[in-house]
């Protein structure tokens, strides 16, 4: 079985072997329980994390406590708290594992040292970084434009797999409207 | 007096004389007057567009044809409909100027030729990505969390100098409340 990172990274530039085993030596893998924070609220944030199996949730709490969810992530997908990531600052967000989760870890050195070292990477960064700059608009003008029913036919649409195991509390969170007025989109 | 480009570009790489020479020619100058528009929605989007000088409106009209407003942008500062440029598709969003404006186009082929060429670019262009990326997770999450007023105080702290140069009418309509709402809070 090709390893889930070659094939991702594959989709955008063609590695060869070598390349590959200089791209994989740079991350760090490691797994958690349902449950377990990858990404705590005021700590540091030395990675971003490339999830292998598994779902994550990014969130946010208020002044008052109040919890919002930013997105949810599952395998072949890449999350961390960005600002805090690429500025070494620490977290306003907080990242947790909604099931049990394997994931790489890239440290911020190492993402620059491949960057540096090998010029495919910084492509393969860039054409992701458009990516999650297109996702971040999307999920902007929706939140401009539509109502919570017809974000959760968008999120549905989009996301299918995903939205099947998300647990519906949270689902409800993420579109901003109760667990009762979830059920009445659903039916 | 320093090219703006060239500033621009320098605060995050150094260039030569002949790598900006080099830089700026995949570029061309257009000027546009207060009302037109740089991107209509249903159109192609050969550019992304580097702002000179002026002031310019990125909106979405939604299916009852009611008018959202994504983002400001001035002197300085990037925009285009980022997806339909990215992936060189049709659209969905209109940028239009709110003053009379001066930008540098880049078209999506010298955006790609760019990156090939010259390797201080894909880095460039890449810190830009994560900074646009940070930037629009950030107005998700305050979206998210904060009310108008909140919204207003945030947009305010941030862009001080842009608040000024906005009618008060669209301010309101960035914001989502009435006209009347915001005299409120800029009482």
């Amino acid at each position: 079985m090709t390893d889930p990172l070659r094939t991702h990274i594959e989709k955008i530039v063609p590695l060869t072997d070598a390349e590959f085993e200089f791209v994989r030596s740079h991350f760090i893998s490691k797994r958690y329980k349902k449950h377990q924070f990858l990404i705590q609220d005021g700590e540091p944030v030395p990675y971003a994390f490339f999830i292998v199996s598994g779902l994550v949730k990014l969130g946010y709490a208020d002044a008052a406590g109040k919890q919002h969810i930013i997105s949810f992530a599952m395998e072949d997908w890449w999350e961390s708290d960005f600002q805090a990531f690429y500025t070494q600052t620490r977290a306003t967000l907080t990242l947790d594992c909604l099931e049990d989760t394997e994931v790489l870890c890239l440290p911020f050195a190492n993402y620059q040292q491949l960057r540096t070292d090998l010029r495919k990477m910084e492509h393969f960064f860039l054409e992701k970084s458009n990516g999650g700059h297109i996702a971040a608009q999307r999920r902007i003008l929706s939140l401009l434009t539509t109502n919570a029913k017809e974000r959760y036919e968008q999120v549905v649409q989009q996301f299918p797999t995903l939205m099947q195991r998300v647990p519906k509390t949270l689902l409800a969170a993420y579109l901003g409207v109760s667990r009762e007025t979830l059920s009445r989109f659903t039916s």
